[in-house]
């Protein structure tokens, strides 16, 4: 459950006299987001959601997120889009914490998505990733692979306790990952977390994509292999290669792949399967006891990755 | 925090088959109410609020909660009415636990309620005390003198931890309220909790009262003696008499109080200071360390207790 950030009524309404956005009607903390507050809030002109930027995310990064969302948002991607207040900013400042109002979405998150979800997702992030390129600010991807490799270095003297034999097949993964990454890869915008807690559905129709605080610059592959990892594993963690082939059909359905991309799309998703593993490891052996958030289980990202390592050939994953 | 249970979209859809009230659009689980899980839903009928009844509340109690709020409702309460399945119930189960949706209401909780708040409460406690009288389920207070007095031995070991003396007050206190509890006073249905964070407001205006999870039937006055502890102190625990003065004078505009009644306002009054520094001091003695509830601080309620334990005229609340 998200960090949660009690706003007392008399610093809601001094706060919304900065925008105009009508009269408060509603204001409801949500569960929403592990990284910050949220807060859906209903005025006489709509529904909205509050976020305060809470400790996780650096402060001078939310100028570039807030300025890609509106960016993507105005550029057709369904996103929510910050708000102006009336000094025109869209970062201001709530119980001391940087906050920001976006606009709503409709649809739910799937915790089981289904193939035909795989396809829009693919078609959705394609979409993304050409939106982003008329976004000129950009942000270096603080979870790139040496970023990584520092992580998980930090991490190292207790993996084993995780799963005996883990330091060792990370250190083959690390060894294979850095001697064959590719270069010249098309770079761009990317989400970098686009797991199906950020994916709002309605009706199995793709109705908004949230949560921009991982985006950066980087390969825009690597960002499939992020989705492959998200979406086409099953909770038993068995690959599912239909959804696989329904989501880079889905991505070059918008999209299309350069010939480089598509090789290189097999390291791309081990590596992205191995920087969730470095993360999740690195919050289960630092998590403090009776946390508000639970840290997730990195072995499901080890049974991922073993099975990824094993495979060299991109039309595993539905692409040739 | 609530309570929280995480409720996947394949149980929900099922779980909503059950209702005629349209589409889902939108589902957020919300930071409301310490005993139960909340999600605030939306179908293209408008918002809805669903419920989940996790441990804390006694299942058998829950026909008598939900058919009173539908009957206070149905007599004019701004309360949430509970929808009805098609197949005629209100309490359904989703999740393996006990659940419910209401009807939503505008506006917000008060952190700090002002003068005219206090009026207005004062006067929709009344109308809640009239319209309960139409409701034929009864309920005990869990939560009695006697109640109480059992939970406080529990406690008594350990009361001396959170302020020195305290076993001493409260056995004083005790004797008096045992030696001198009123008889023969109007008795009906009680909210029992009426605090600010059950109460909404729209511009100044109040549009709802919630949490009906601890209502019984006792003495009507009770009630308001639980208002004058939860609506007329201020943060620093300084008692406002003229808050206490619209509270009541709200409530007699509405249901004028007979003699006995006013003149036991002092003795329930501090009753129910009672009632809730013995659960505070319970569930602070029985916490567990990095719980998502974190408990309140019984200290408040030993200040409001020291407060009233010398306030023998009902003047004093602003009522002759």
């Amino acid at each position: 459950m998200a960090v949660y950030t009690e706003v007392s009524d008399a610093a809601l309404s001094s706060f919304l006299e900065g925008y105009d956005i009508g009269r408060l009607i509603s204001f409801k903390g949500i569960a929403e987001g592990v990284e910050n507050s949220n807060y859906l809030m209903f005025t006489n002109k709509g529904p909205y959601i509050l976020t305060l930027y809470e400790k996780r995310v650096t402060e001078t990064d939310l100028p570039f997120f807030l300025g890609l969302m509106e960016n993507l948002a105005n550029n057709g991607v369904q996103c929510p889009t910050p708000i102006h207040g009336n000094n025109g900013e869209v970062l201001r400042s709530l119980c001391e914490k940087p906050a920001a109002i976006t606009s709503f979405l409709n649809g739910i998150s799937l915790n089981n998505p289904k193939v035909m979800h795989c396809n829009a997702v693919g078609s959705a992030l394609a979409k993304l990733h050409i939106a982003g390129s008329k976004y000129k600010k950009e942000r270096k991807n603080s979870l790139s692979l040496d970023k990584c490799i520092n992580l998980f270095n930090k991490c190292l003297p207790r993996a084993d306790e995780i799963t005996p034999g883990l330091s060792d097949l990370i250190h083959i993964e690390l060894e294979y990952l850095c001697n064959n990454w590719p270069k010249n890869l098309p770079t761009g915008i990317i989400h970098a977390d686009l797991f199906p807690d950020n994916v709002f559905f309605e009706n199995d129709r793709l109705t908004g994509i949230i949560d921009f605080y991982f985006a950066c610059n980087d390969f825009l592959a690597y960002d499939l292999g992020i989705c492959i990892n998200a979406w086409c594993f099953e909770n038993d963690c068995r690959f599912n290669p239909d959804k696989a082939r329904m989501l880079t059909q889905g991505y070059i359905s918008e999209r299309p792949l350069k010939k480089i991309e598509i090789s290189a799309l097999p390291i791309l998703t081990r590596a992205a399967s191995f920087r969730f593993l470095t993360t999740r490891l690195f919050d289960w052996l630092n998590s403090v006891e009776g946390a508000l958030v639970k840290p997730k289980d990195p072995n499901e990202y080890v049974a991922r990755l073993k099975l990824l390592q094993d495979i060299e050939d991109p039309s595993f994953f539905g692409i040739e």
